[in-house]
């Protein structure tokens, strides 16, 4: 038998475990929502991000005349969930009320318990610290919600997912000019084409990784508005004029972000299209991923009956039944990293036409799925640049023959010879299983000395 | 300047196109929803749809008192919608009201006027056909509409999407017979792992569009009720007793399908679940399509640089700049298709969450993208077909090269020497690049007699 | 310091926690897929059905010669897993190997180490159990892993599932027949229109939740076909004729539910239609979910300023700010979970249509997606069934006033005055704010009498 | 019979109709994909967009040594694309070769034998003005097919959306001044909530466009990076130094819109991430007008029996058999149009993944779902103001009892008497059917002069 307190709402009493911070609110949310167990708890960088908004509400009050006392312990009792000695306390699902009303008042709950412990009260008494008059003091659960949506995702963004994609980019940034000199055939359709060099590929991934970050930060700028202030229905009653500038700079003080208040408060707490835009952005870099992901799979298929032209890093053993196969294994668990990416980005989408009024209650579900977007698509890209891309190493030799095997170079000769026939040059090749040359010479459209001269790789890398 | 005639609703008047059978209704929706342009008017199959829906009317409600000459007349004019005459009086884009409410008066008023005609009255006088109290007598936009869109649906479905799956199963099912005896190295995460026929490997491919017609005929079953006789709300109010087992009946004998009326109209008109679990099904059928055309590109990727194991059909010139080259265009027709029907399973799924109380307004938003996907997939299964599967050939040569030079042939060692020694087997000859009989024998695990005894690909076909 | 063993692969050595059982490849996928952390860990009905297969393996294998003390080791250690007592032995996330091989390997390591702790050897020693030659003999990890998806999907949908959506179903039923006197206005495009019975409009809900049941049942005759037998690629490789069968009749026999074998094994590696499908499925459950928690929120909505003719149970405190304010939360947390489990759905589509010659290489997230699509609804069905609707009561004062206030009983005057004067008598009602029944006496289209008689909501229920 | 004349390819002769100006290549195409009928057809702005494309080409070709006859034939044919006199000439349909190498062709061959017409050659002789050798000169389909995509889709996004969405924006605006003074209570989880005025409302709306029009443009920095230099791989192989810089300007000055060369050509061929980031965006759009539109139509919903705090213009009969109705249809019309391209949406996203190598093979269906969207929302805002947004109505009435009787305007009392008390003074009130004021007084918390000082609307619509 665990031991319990009574705790009190306007429901009246409930028992909480005694150990536990939480009061009434956030057990009854437990009680009455058994759905997707732990697994769908909400995401830990909201938690954190409610102590930061907290402990900035905190510091706010105390200058609009709250006591100093409960100001100072509202702020020590947020500040050790910033830390992260209070994730347990958190237990509610993402599936509950829409507007996520049951954690923030979970929040408030453990910092007034919390607050009241440190000043000396009693757990449950809601003295000297009320969980709603003085840790949600100018506040509702529909503009604190948004806050803190938009404290997290985009600290994630901006403190581990752009960094992740910066240094995938540069790790493939590496590869390019480690590649720049081998030559290799391209390909289009599939089929064979004119060469490029595996520098010039893997430069291509490169920029799809530029402006990935390029359009994330993109949708930072109207990331970066907060809801705070707008109170229950973005007019901000029962809240001070001035209390949603001020607390939107001690935010950025906290997180050293710079966020600022949201133009339009309505906007801000009955549609949350910032974050589907910003979930739009990440769907588009999981899309680049996706490619990269298969192109350097497909060129590393093999060893011996597929393109073979990369060899990827060995990390473990490849089948329970085929002895000696290595495969893949990052290339893939990357995209199904990106299909999750895409189906969250779908979820998004839908709560987020789902508003209605003056608010839109499917919160929990649009944070989660962007949250996890980003922690799925920042620790793969990670996985992948360390286990995967940093070891790639080209077969240079296999690169050279497929290269020197293919036709597509005909189209050196279209210049010379005319697409017409350089098409009959091709097709005569193809079809007679000879070489280019062969195929070239016998048909009399040129001199061997003139194909030798026309006809060279290293001078089909570009334009003239 | 256009003759016009002044045509009437509880609106007041308005002018039409002379020349034209729409009426007041029709022109109203014209004007008021220019939204995308001809390419976004309602699906030719649910026009007919209506006249058989119109026709089934005219000839119960005769039964239900309605005056011989009206109900002939009004048969007359439905079959002519039935027989394509009238398309063009279908102006209509879908983009209107989400009841369909406007096209059913579209096809209200034309067959009205169509009737009046035939019956020697004029067109706009509403006498003696008029097209509420007698075209749409016992009815409900509420209820055609759906009755319409099953009508349709499952007409396409049965007439011209499953032959076409058909016809393409039977043609991957004779190459997979034609391909039976060619023993090809087998491709695990891209990698080589052990061997199969190819006309096993065609086999799945017949296995999946087997199950593909299979699971779209189970979706049938909710698609053949019909919402008729439910009228505005579902409670059938101004319709007769019967009337729904009645037009169930008739519209079963003018289309060949046994439809059935609904067990329940509520659901019938509210919601439209069983358009969004078909449209499940033919997304279900992408995936299989996508993956077939893309294992299908792949294999025949080349000529010289790609797996190269299959030859497909050389229908056009395949490139503006590149002499020679000839694509798989057809997979990639076929993947659009498929990535158009992802999308419009999308459209559908949102489009049926959102249905109000009594009534879901997204029906033709629903209607028009299964359709399109109904379409696109008969049209690209029989376009695949023709002009690439049935002229596949195998590169036998390329194929027997292939297998030879695997290594996973090594599996078949595993009964004899054991999972860890074969993996070194496997690991040694990839390092040193000898082939595996060069490097089991170098490590003293067997003869040269056992292993050609034992690493025989015609004996790893199958179970023993 | 955790106290350490050494575990051996085909990579050499490694260093795994004594205490644990698992081995070489589980200990490296932890280290090379530190992707989401504990949230994306395989999912625990998973986990179990490894626990099924691998017992089943157990009870053939020793039928084809596997050493009777090792089968019953290997039984008992899978009963093991089967009953829960090595969850936490299954450390390795989602975001693998997309064959799930390392998976399969851990169940193998976990078993083969308990087997050997069981017959009194060393864990670690492979000796006398053999993670790869004894336990997952006759098996690949490309035929066990979608043998486990299947059984595990099924059992979650036949176990867990279905009696959830079932008892919604008749909880709905109950209601329905409870209000089954309560004659209301209905409503099309949100405007009034003819009335019904609540119990009428709860039927709609009824007959999509019998049709939810029906969909997804529909699937389950593909789920049940088990691709074990297929080994690596689907020839069924070093595995014994029959051995296909066998194994479906033993799960069968373990689960209660009649698996057979897959009629084509190259199909059920290379694709996961069936799969796909079932999501299909589920997404349409979805979209029905969200149509009736939305109807029954809106019904709900006021007290005072909405439409207020249902009364949702009261659950908890609804607002942080509002005092006295109760929210639809259970309505809330089901979109939610709607609109999780289209964002799922996307995901597993696409994942399915990605496969690659002899393998889908997207295993583990489609099995996630599918699993968490049924356990949240599962949950939230019960969740809103239990704290929800048994406790909807009808406000039928406010139902009664509505539908008095109501001009669309208008549409009872149609056979008796025609549509366009019952069109003239509602527009003027609305125009002047008086009733139905003052506008149409003041029109002289009818008398007192007549329109008492004619106009009689208990005689719009149905036809005539 | 239509007469026809001979044309030719690689593939040889073929005959072509000879009133028709296209050649082989488009003749094969048609023949070879009978997918999806007319409606399917490559969008009009594509095909104008080739008109700029190949005009800027012939405009710099000629400074590139192309005979100055030709290349001023080339630009008076392309330039009577731009003006939409050849749109018939181009009749493939999206689901072709995925490069749009076909389309490519048809604009080749088109502007071929328009200009031999124009100098007097015969049509089908390729000379003097060749397909390949001068129209297409310097270029590829792989180049000029996403070069054409993003010159159509920035062109329809500047000259028609964005004007589209700022004029509805501008409407909304109005609106919201004109309901600045009426207060109405606020709705949140659809329950009654503290008050707003009408007019800050409708802000919210225009906040959502005004943030619509920057989330579109920002993206459009991408958009406008043009691939045209790159040829068939990106390495820019047949072309001049300098041509890519060239050309983007030329484009830039026919259409007037900054356009400058991609930064990255092996990106801009095998990627179209761009097209995917804006179509993210054009989902963000959907998701708020849905929103919007679904708002609007609640509000408006009755007349009797609904919300009714807006009356929304008449624009036509509601119903086929409820005489008088009338229907939020350009509501219904508009979010039709928003599932349509959530749709879409999802079709970019995948096919966007799917690029392989040096090409993506998904162009021509990408580029058609995206300038789909572009069109539908288009036309939508536009219609939507027109017939719907500029003719509301604020019911003062209605909303001015809604507002008295409402309960939360108890939250003002919070600072008065505290969140509990206040809280019970809602919930006797709500138990008990009176009014607020009733349930205070009886409570005895405060004076009946207090309340009326405490609880104003017109006090509550923003912070102190």
């Amino acid at each position: 038998m665990t031991a319990t307190r009574i705790e009190t709402d306007a429901f009246g009493e409930i028992h909480v475990d005694a150990s536990k911070y939480w009061g009434a609110q956030t057990q009854r949310s437990l009680q009455n929502f058994d759905i997707g167990g732990a697994a769908e708890r909400l995401p830990v960088p909201l938690i954190r991000a409610f102590g930061v908004l907290k402990k900035a509400a905190g510091i706010v009050n105390a200058t609009y005349g709250l006591d100093p006392t409960i100001a100072n312990a509202i702020q020590t009792a947020a500040q050790e969930i910033i830390d992260g000695k209070h994730d347990s306390e958190f237990p509610l699902v993402v599936f509950q009320t829409g507007s996520g009303t049951q954690s923030n008042m979970n929040a408030n709950e453990v910092i007034s318990n919390r607050a009241i412990e440190l000043l000396g009260g009693e757990k449950g008494s809601k003295k000297p610290v009320h969980p709603n008059d003085h840790v949600n003091m100018s506040q509702s659960s529909n503009d604190t919600f948004p806050t803190v949506m938009h404290i997290a995702i985009v600290g994630e963004i901006v403190k581990k997912l752009i960094p992740s994609i910066t240094e995938l980019r540069d790790a493939f940034q590496a590869k390019s000019e480690e590649f720049s000199k081998i030559i290799k055939i391209g390909r289009t359709h599939l089929q064979d084409a004119t060469p490029l060099t595996l520098g010039q590929e893997f430069s291509g991934y490169v920029q799809q990784l530029t402006f990935a970050i390029q359009r994330i930060e993109s949708t930072l700028e109207r990331m970066k508005n907060l809801a705070q202030g707008g109170t229950a229905v973005g007019t901000g009653l029962n809240t001070k004029i001035g209390f949603d500038v001020t607390i939107a700079t001690e935010v950025s003080k906290l997180t050293g972000i710079d966020f600022k208040t949201a133009p339009n408060k309505f906007e801000a707490l009955a549609a949350h299209d910032a974050l589907v835009e910003c979930s739009g952005a990440l769907n588009t870099v999981a899309v680049s991923l996706f490619k990269i992901a298969n192109d350097i799979r497909y060129l590393g298929s093999g060893p011996r009956c597929g393109y073979g032209e990369l060899s990827l890093p060995e990390n473990e053993p490849g089948s329970s039944i085929m002895p000696g196969k290595v495969n893949p294994t990052q290339c893939e668990a990357l995209t199904m990293v990106c299909a999750q990416v895409f189906g969250n980005h779908a979820t998004v989408t839908y709560s987020g036409a789902s508003g209605q009024f003056e608010l839109n209650v499917f919160k929990p579900v649009m944070a989660k799925n962007l949250l996890n977007s980003i922690r799925l698509i920042g620790d793969a890209c990670r996985s992948f640049r360390i286990h995967c891309v940093e070891g790639i190493k080209a077969n240079e030799e296999r690169i050279e023959k497929l290269l020197h095997e293919s036709l597509m170079l005909v189209t050196a000769l279209n210049p010379h010879i005319g697409y017409d026939k350089a098409s009959k040059v091709a097709k005569n090749a193809h079809k007679k299983g000879i070489t280019l040359k062969e195929s070239a010479l016998s048909m009399g459209y040129l001199s061997e000395e003139e194909f030798d001269k026309w006809v060279r790789p290293e001078n089909m890398l570009g334009p003239k």
